[in-house]
């Protein structure tokens, strides 16, 4: 099943997509609902739009996004790290969550070197506190492809992070949310302007989705909507305004975004 | 004036404290009110309250805290850390926030040194994007003790600051938001079991709270709610459960909270 958020007449509606339809209902806040026979039962009867017409935008509306640290055994050796022990994990904040089709914002005030990070992200379907690996999968509602955009620059300069990966539009989330992914072995590429650059499958995660989710949940509760990023693969590299940008993952689907000079 | 948030008749409220009285009306979701005149005209013939006889709770509902690392000249200097030319960010989960009276649980399933951290912290009163220091004080709602709990071992091991700052019960604020303060020259000290472990004024930080929103607001927009907390003076130290600790600013307050063992 595929859930998205869209807007149409102003308004913002949770939905589910079926082939080239979507059904839609108008979002209710704060709370997201967190089950997927739930957002099933409330988009029932809801009329339906041909997908085409209506805005995407970002599938979830995290409090928080984790993200996750060398977590491919092939991007640890680009980068000369040994394999860590534990789960690295790093915050993105909510501010910097874009949808499909909108514009990563180049901070040229204070980077010259912005690159992508193509990931597979999931999605909390309800509040996870202190879960073990085995029951992990019960508080998923599913899976999105993932850009972390990262300052690279920055990165290295600060040693924290948050300012490298923390800048409005460095969290790029959709097209939508897959339930039905095996999370343990799919193909995610990213391609800049067409051209491949990342190809890896999941199945060389250091730590699965499962286990990183029950880890991150031994440290702060997760909340539905959250996200968890699951760390790039080889390939990463440098984005110019006017680039695209896709992160794609066998399914789910495309996530595109453009990169725009800072206004 | 003195905004806070409490719990009465299992209800949450927004509050205006007015000597020995508070005045509150129930509180409204999504967006918390970011203006003192906005709240005052709120509680305005709102029926009034013992302060004595309502639980104060954290008195924001940030989104994001970002927290200042090594900024106080003597705080470096424990740590013989070089002064930085810029401000050090990090994140903090809204996950990890508990208010006045609240209990920091102790993660003895991962940590094993456990610090305080006095600070002070401010709460935005409205959307900060791209702010000119000279245009930062427009943006801050008012002030609040802020404790930034730290699991020091973690931090060292991690790198990132993230898991030994994010536990749950890691962000103490309170007890309420004073809107009136001076934040250039406040004494801020931390009693550990009554005993005096910081004792410092704002004047020995290296950027101030309006650098500090400036800063902050070129990387990620802030939003109502939402803290910075501005690091911590030298005399940080451990804390083991039955604790007690306390935060004091002079034209604040004092927020107290008690370490206790996980379940």
């Amino acid at each position: 099943m595929r859930i998205c958020r869209f807007s149409a007449e102003n308004k913002i509606f949770l939905g589910v997509i079926e082939e080239e339809a979507v059904y839609g209902v108008e979002e209710k806040f704060p709370q997201p609902p967190g089950d997927a026979d739930e957002i099933r039962k409330l988009t029932k009867g809801a009329s339906s739009r041909k997908l085409s017409s209506v805005g995407l935008l970002s599938p979830a509306r995290p409090t928080k996004i984790v993200a996750i640290g060398l977590n491919y055994k092939a991007h640890a050796a680009e980068f000369n790290k040994p394999l860590p022990e534990e789960p690295m994990i790093f915050l993105k904040p909510s501010t910097a969550v874009i949808g499909p089709g909108d514009s990563i914002i180049y901070p040229s005030h204070m980077s010259r070197r912005v690159d992508y990070e193509g990931e597979l992200a999931l999605v909390i379907g309800r509040k996870a506190k202190d879960v073990p690996v085995e029951r992990a999968r019960d508080y998923i509602l599913g899976y999105a492809c993932f850009n972390d955009v990262t300052a690279r620059d920055l990165q290295g300069k600060d040693i924290q992070y948050t300012r490298a990966k923390g800048f409005d539009t460095f969290a790029c989330v959709g097209p939508w949310i897959e339930t039905g992914l095996d999370p343990l072995n799919a193909r995610i590429e990213t391609y800049l302007n067409r051209e491949k650059r990342q190809d890896t499958s999941t199945s060389d995660m250091i730590f699965n989705v499962y286990e990183l989710l029950s880890f991150v949940s031994y440290v702060m509760t997760l909340l539905p909507g959250d996200i968890i990023t699951t760390g790039t693969p080889s390939g990463v590299g440098k984005m110019k305004p006017g680039d695209t940008v896709e992160v794609r993952i066998d399914g789910i689907g495309s996530l595109i975004n453009t990169v725009a000079a800072r206004a």
